[in-house]
């Protein structure tokens, strides 16, 4: 990080909010959040994290690039499906710890269950107070089959 | 968070990413990420958190409940300025260590810096590799005047 020179340090919070300096709030563990939203649908596709390497690769080449915090490594999106996104517009929130993606999603999905987004299940309101929330499916068919895009002999696992 | 009779103990990977119980995954800190998108339009209103207490509040109340981590406290969402939002559906992730709310934002924006949505600066992409990025104002302009709708001793800050 200290030799990206992508990025500028962290200034006053006027500089941060107000300024055009990208200067990125990276947690103790290096992460800022990426919200991914289909770029035509507006819909929420996944919620993953960028290192400062992530973060610059996909500015530098318009494709999503993310950490994998269960893998421990720098990952492209797609690099195993071919489910790549290209990115669409990048924007950075106020305080510069969270990024919004809009991407075009190649082929059919964002999840490695299978489906075209990771928010596949809804969570009822109002629920009565003394039992578990059972969540209802919204898209419980999978658009792909896990298992052969990823290959049989290993499970896919979430990223996030 | 354990006697929060809302959720259920997290169980095997097929359970948490098939199954109906809500059984969110908390970090180290007791967090999940929460995404906040405007019902009408699909922007991206903010980023946040919210703990076991807030995800409960939230989900019985139907309005937006928030852990602050620099105030380290559970936070109504417009407690301070009136800008409530009410949820119009909540969704999970797969791994269940985010939510994606659905919201009527009540008042002229959700961020504390005045504007409608947090993320008002866009990160041009294909950026020189050797220069520091410079933002793009996408919202420069105020929906609200911060210091009158938080009161003029205070600075409002980011909660994200």
């Amino acid at each position: 990080m200290a030799d990206q020179p992508l990025f500028a340090p962290r200034g006053s919070t006027d500089e941060v909010e107000e300024g055009r300096a990208l200067a990125p709030k990276f947690d103790a563990d290096g992460l800022v959040t990426c919200v991914t939203t289909d770029a035509r649908s507006g819909e929420v596709l996944m919620v993953a994290h960028m290192n400062a390497d992530a973060l610059a690769k996909t500015i530098a080449t318009g494709e999503a690039w993310y950490f994998s915090r269960s893998r421990r490594r720098l990952w492209r999106k797609g690099e195993t499906s071919g489910h790549v996104q290209r990115v669409v517009e990048m924007r950075v929130d106020c305080d510069q710890d969270a990024v919004w993606i809009k991407v075009e999603q190649v082929g059919p999905g964002a999840c490695h269950t299978g489906r075209r987004s990771c928010f596949y299940r809804a969570v009822p309101l109002g629920s009565r107070a003394d039992a578990t929330v059972m969540l209802e499916f919204r898209e419980a068919e999978k658009a792909f089959d896990p298992h052969e895009v990823y290959g049989g002999g290993s499970t896919p696992k979430s990223d996030s």
